[in-house]
C-alpha cells in the first residue's frame, strides 16, 4: 500500500504539505498542490481518513439536520461545516428535514447512534424533549444557530446574538436619520424571529424612537418580502427605511421598491440581516447584518465533535462570534424631501 | 406499542390518510392533518420508517453525492429528490463534495455499501472509472442530470438533454430577431457546459447566423456572469442580446446591463437555462429554458431504487422530461437602434 511518505516523496515536499493538501488546499501554493496531486495520482494513494476512527471504533460521520436546504443560508452554513468537520476528520451528512417535525423525528430515530457519531440541528421545527430522548438514548446533538442566548436550552448549543444583530440595523437606521421605519419579521424555519424584532426594538426606543411605524410577520422568502412591501409602501407611504429580519425579504423588498418606482436608497433604505452571498450580488448591493456564518458554522462542529470527545465536560452553551455591521448599498441618509412625506404619510 | 391503526380511529380517518400525512402532507387538507398530528402526540405513536429495511436487511438510506450545494440549483434538486426518496420509504443524505474529486472519492469509500444502499452522483469531479469501481464494490451508484445523452456513460443515469435546451434559447432569440448575440459558457461543477454552447450553437446555424458574436468562457456564478458581462459590452457594445448557459451567469448578467444604464430587455435580452428559483425572483425575472429540476431529481430516486431492488434489470440510460421555454421579462424584440449600433460595433 502506498504511504503518505512515499508521496510526499515523489512531489518533493514534506508529509505535512501533503496532509494539507488533501484537507485544506488554500494553505498550499497552488504548483505545489498541483504537483503533490500528481504524485498521488500517479501512485496511487489512498488517503485513509478512517484511520482514526477505525482505531476508535467510530464511523467518523456527523450529520447536520436542517429544515429547508432551499434557503440560501444553509447551503452556505453546510459548506463551511462540511469543511470544518473535514479538517476534523469527520464526514458530514447533512438530512433536510423539509420543514417537518414528524421527518426530523424519522431522521434523529434513523441516524442518531448507529449512523453517525454526533448530530447538529439547526432550526428544525423538532420539540426540545424529543432532542432530549434522542440525545440520551444514542448520539451527542448540538444546536447550532440558537437565537437567544439569553435562554440556554436544555442541549449544549451555539449561539448567536441574534438582538444584538437587531440593534446594530437599528442604529445604523437611526444613525442615518430615518424615524419612520417599516419592520418585516420573518417566520419561518426555526419559527418567528423575535429575538431580531425584539433587539430592533429595543435599540429604536433608545434611540428616542417609540416604535416602528409599521410591523409585518411574513413567511421568510424572496417573494414573501416582495408582496409585503408592496402592502407596506401601498398603506405607509411616508416610510424611509426598512428593516427585514433576514436577508431574503430584504433583497424581495428591494425589488419591490424598484419595480414600484422608488429609489433605494434615495427614497427608501433596506437593510436585513446575515449576509447571506446574494447580499452583495443583487443591485443594489444589500446593507445588511452579517451573523458570521462561517466562523458560526465551524464553531458548532468543533464544539460538536468536543462533546463527542469528552462527554461529561462538553460545552454548555457557546457563543458565536458577534454580527457585524456590513454597509453597502442599500442604505443610505434620510432625505429631507421624504421626512416631509414622511409626516404626511405617518 | 401504538399502531398506524389506533391513530386512524382516535383521529377519525383512514389508515392510508394517517400515511400520507406521514409521508406526503401535501395530499391531505390542514385541518385533517392537524387532527392527525394531535392523535399522534397524544398515544406517542411514533412512525417506524425502519420496518422495511429491517424486513430485508436494509438501512433504508440513499446518499446524493454533489459537488457544490452553494450552487442554488442544487438545495432545489436536494428538496426534490429528499421528498421523492421519502414518499418510497428512504431516507437521503446528502454529501457536499465541495468540488473536490478527492473528497467524493472518500466519501463514496466511506458510505458506499456501509452507511448506505444506493449513491446518486451528480457532477462531481470524481473520475468515472472511479466510481463505476466503487459500484462494483459496494453499493449501486446512478448518475443524475448527465448532460450528454447522445453517449450512455459506464454507469446507469438520468439524462438531460442540454443541446436541446440550448437550442431552445437560440430559437427564443432568433425569434425576436437578435442577430448580435453574446454567449456566456459556464465553467462549474461537472465541467464546461458545453452540451448547451453546441445544441445553442447548432441552431443559431440553422437559423441562418453562422456564430455568436462572442463567446466567453466563465466560472459558473453570479458575480462571473457580472464581471463577464461588463467585459463584452465593453468590447462589443453592439450585442442585442446575451444567452448565458446557466442561470446564475445570466442573472449576474443582467445586473450587469442595468448597472450600466442598459435597459433590459428593452436595449439588451437575457436568456439563460435552468430556472432556479431566483430566476421568477430578480427584476427583470429572467427568460430561461426550464430542465424541470424537481421531475427530473424524482426520476433519479426512483430510478436508483428500481436499480437497488433489481440490479440485474437496472436502467441503463433514462431521460428526463424535455426542457421548456419560459418567457418571462428579460427578452423582447430587438430594437431598430440597436441594429445600427450592432453593425457600428460589430
Amino acid at each position: 500500500m502506498v504511504t503518505l511518505s512515499e508521496v510526499a516523496r515523489r512531489a518533493r515536499v514534506t508529509a505535512a504539505t501533503v496532509s494539507n493538501v488533501l484537507r485544506n488546499r488554500e494553505k498550499v501554493r497552488p504548483e505545489t498542490a498541483e504537483r503533490v496531486l500528481k504524485a498521488i495520482a500517479e501512485l496511487g494513494y489512498r488517503p485513509n481518513l478512517n484511520a482514526r476512527a477505525l482505531a476508535q471504533g467510530r464511523s467518523s460521520t456527523l450529520a447536520l439536520m436542517l429544515s429547508n436546504i432551499a434557503n440560501p443560508f444553509y447551503p452556505e452554513f453546510v459548506v463551511a461545516a462540511e469543511r470544518a468537520a473535514r479538517q476534523a476528520g469527520y464526514f458530514l451528512m447533512v438530512c433536510n428535514t423539509d420543514d417537518d417535525a414528524q421527518i426530523g423525528r424519522a431522521y434523529l430515530n434513523q441516524i442518531a447512534g448507529t449512523l453517525v457519531d454526533g448530530v447538529l440541528v439547526m432550526n428544525t421545527d423538532t420539540a426540545m424533549n424529543e432532542l432530549c430522548i434522542a440525545a440520551m438514548r444514542s448520539a451527542p446533538i448540538l444546536l447550532a444557530m440558537w437565537e437567544h442566548p439569553e435562554k440556554p436550552p436544555a442541549l449544549p448549543c451555539v449561539a448567536v446574538d441574534f438582538a444584538q444583530a437587531g440593534a446594530l440595523a437599528a442604529q445604523h437606521l437611526l444613525g442615518l436619520g430615518h424615524r419612520n421605519i417599516g419592520m418585516l419579521i420573518g417566520d419561518g424555519c426555526g419559527g418567528l424571529q423575535d429575538a431580531r424584532s425584539n433587539g430592533f426594538r429595543t435599540a429604536l426606543a433608545a434611540g428616542g424612537v417609540v416604535r416602528a411605524t409599521v410591523e409585518m410577520v411574513v413567511r421568510d422568502s424572496i417573494d414573501s418580502g416582495y408582496e409585503a412591501c408592496m402592502t407596506l409602501m401601498a398603506t405607509h407611504p411616508g416610510l424611509t427605511a426598512i428593516f427585514a429580519t433576514n436577508d431574503l425579504l430584504a433583497i424581495g423588498a428591494i425589488q419591490a421598491l424598484v419595480g414600484m418606482g422608488h429609489a433605494v436608497p434615495g427614497d427608501v433604505s433596506v437593510i436585513g440581516i446575515t449576509d447571506i452571498a446574494l447580499a452583495h450580488q443583487v443591485r443594489p448591493a444589500l446593507t445588511t447584518v452579517a451573523i458570521q456564518t462561517e466562523a458560526s458554522a465551524a464553531l458548532s462542529i468543533r464544539s460538536l465533535i468536543r462533546l463527542i470527545d469528552e462527554p461529561l465536560q462538553g460545552p454548555s452553551m457557546v457563543i458565536a462570534p458577534a454580527p457585524a455591521l456590513i454597509m453597502r448599498d442599500s442604505t443610505g441618509p434620510r432625505r429631507k424631501r421624504n421626512a416631509r412625506a414622511a409626516k404626511a404619510g405617518a
